[in-house]
């Protein structure tokens, strides 16, 4: 089992090394093997996403992810920014079903912007489309404009798109997924305007056809904002798109009040996949050891469960996560009267004493 | 001074009449004409938006528009469902500037989902521009995949675009609205991943030297929708693209729980103006006379700040809302326990006496 480590940067590094130890203390046999990302790597190398660093991912079972990003890079050509190595991973390795949980942790349902009965006990799957939509599609760039409320003016434009397998490929993702749940997909879309969009749910209602034990309905992007905030428990299963499913996530990431705290797996067809926490780069906190480790910790039993068969050590590390927020610990972005008040590395050594 | 009336579906007629009515009794001489619009225009004429309702509309000052949409249109061609009309009349009329106000009551704070500490005196303008981006982008459709991930597929897709003009006009709108509040824009865009979206920036960030006295930064859509959820006060002006208004505005009027309250203005150069309640047709309660007017009364109140130069008599109507909800009427949508439920009309009423 060969894991890439790509810690990026700001608080990536400590996030990351807690991970680590806790990968280490299992029984298990890992080879590890550290590389530099983001703006990092663009320091070191000259490009955010060096090709030794892709070599590495392409040729290990799962990617350890931290973050990337910087304000000092916002000034940089756009394929130098940091961002451009999280594009490129996904692009290279095919990382196109990114599973995105919502869940409110019991202990943290205070810290949530929604009033506690709303969330409390909040479990969401939202799945996004990884590699195609606006993301990726050609032709994109500047141009003079052809036509439409100012031809002739000079314009910037970009390509909206998805194909037929790419579509099923993803919804058949989702439904699978919902018959491990509660068996109901929400797919998202905008088919009342966008013609990608109609397709796209028109595909979702074929394939759904092979999976007639789950319900499915389908929203509008507008609307499915609207109801996350209205009554997100309502949702089980999402299914959408790149561009939707990138605000869509983060939304409902948001309200939880737990985004310290939330995983994310992206998979390719072949299982190989990249773990990492939903949250950010955070540079404001970083190398203080006051970032908290636990979504990418939770990150590791994600990858332990998806692309390298452990399930049972993913469940012992989900499990350590439990039992030190049962404790009372917390680093300061999750921190309440009454509770412990721990850093990065305290926090690490918490769980694996829990293991 | 000429308003054409369109009551449209659902809710529509009965929202409509109310607001009609408000307007008929100020001490102001108007004419207006009504029109078919949407599914109800569809089932007379056999299109949602035909030649003489489009022909009214153009030839009027101001458009007050109810609400279109019934799941039994859902079926239909796409150029044939309700919606069309909407986007008919936007890009026929030019109406580029959509002001979305969201903005949370006093006297409703604890409808919003959100603790009310949070949105106790939220007050966000939301500017989203309307005529350009994905929704009217060329080319779109279907083909076979000309390359991407599966060549030879077959694909649908759709055009994002932004020229210059465009971004210089809604960016100016921003910033003249801000000047008369709190001098703050929120820009949102994607610039780290769409070509559209970064030239969008950048247009903007020139713009804004003719506005010294106002304040700007940027910010990712992503980011937005959590900020949002976050911390909705810390937002003054928001100034974004079509398709990111839509999402962000409807996310934001769902936050303040006030959603049957809020009006929205869609503007052209020339001040002409259509002006409707961010809230839809509602079918399913349609014809049972409980259906929220204040928003679509509000949206008159709009109109006559816009389009028609009564300030005085929109602050009549405003003034006369803020009174019937200070008298603790409440239509049941925003009924709450020690407040009186009433209809429709007798909301309709209530405002009227208090002119
Ligand atoms: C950094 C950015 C390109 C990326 C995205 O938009 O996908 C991020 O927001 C995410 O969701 O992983
Ligand atoms: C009905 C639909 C086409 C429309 C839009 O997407 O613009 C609506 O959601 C709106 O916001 O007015």
């Amino acid at each position: 089992m060969k894991i890439a480590v790509l810690p990026g940067d700001g608080i990536g590094t400590e996030i990351v090394e807690q991970a680590v130890r806790v990968l280490g203390a299992l029984d298990l046999k890992f080879e590890m093997e550290t590389a530099l990302v983001g703006g990092a790597a663009y320091e070191a190398h000259g490009h955010p996403l060096p090709e030794s660093t892709l070599k590495l991912a392409k040729e290990a079972d799962a990617v350890l992810f931290g973050a990337v990003g910087d304000w000092k890079y916002d000034k940089l050509e756009r394929q130098f920014r940091p961002e451009q190595a999280i594009l490129g991973l996904r692009k290279n390795l095919g990382l196109f079903a990114n599973f995105r949980p919502a869940i409110c942790y019991e202990q943290l349902t205070h810290a949530s912007s929604l009033k506690p009965e709303l969330v409390s006990g909040l479990d969401i799957l939202i799945i996004r489309e990884l590699t195609g939509d606006i993301y990726f599609g050609q032709p994109r760039g500047k141009r003079t404009s052809p036509d439409g409320n100012f031809p002739g003016a000079e314009e910037a434009f970009d390509t909206m798109r998805y194909t037929r397998p790419e579509i099923e490929r993803i919804a058949r993702v989702a439904f699978e997924a919902a018959r491990k749940r509660s068996k109901r997909v929400t797919s998202v879309d905008k088919a009342n305007v966008l013609e990608t969009f109609q397709f796209w749910k028109d595909v979702v209602t074929e394939v759904h056809k092979d999976y007639p034990d789950v319900e499915l309905d389908h929203m509008y992007v507008d609307n499915a904002a609207m109801q996350l905030v209205k009554a997100p428990k309502k949702f089980d299963v999402v299914v959408t798109g790149n561009m939707f499913g990138d605000i869509l996530s983060d939304e409902a990431a948001m309200l939880t009040g737990s985004i310290g705290m939330l995983p994310s797996a992206s998979l390719n067809a072949s299982r190989q996949g990249l773990y990492e926490p939903s949250h950010g780069s955070a540079p404001d906190i970083a190398g203080k050891g006051v970032a908290n480790p636990l979504a990418t910790i939770l990150s590791a039993a994600m990858m332990l469960r998806f692309s390298l068969d452990q399930e049972e050590a993913a469940q012992r590390i989900e499990n350590a996560v439990k039992k030190v927020l049962a404790q009372g610990l917390r680093t300061p972005d999750i921190y309440s009267e009454g509770t412990t008040k721990v850093g990065t590395r305290e926090m690490g050594d918490a769980v694996l004493a829990a293991l």
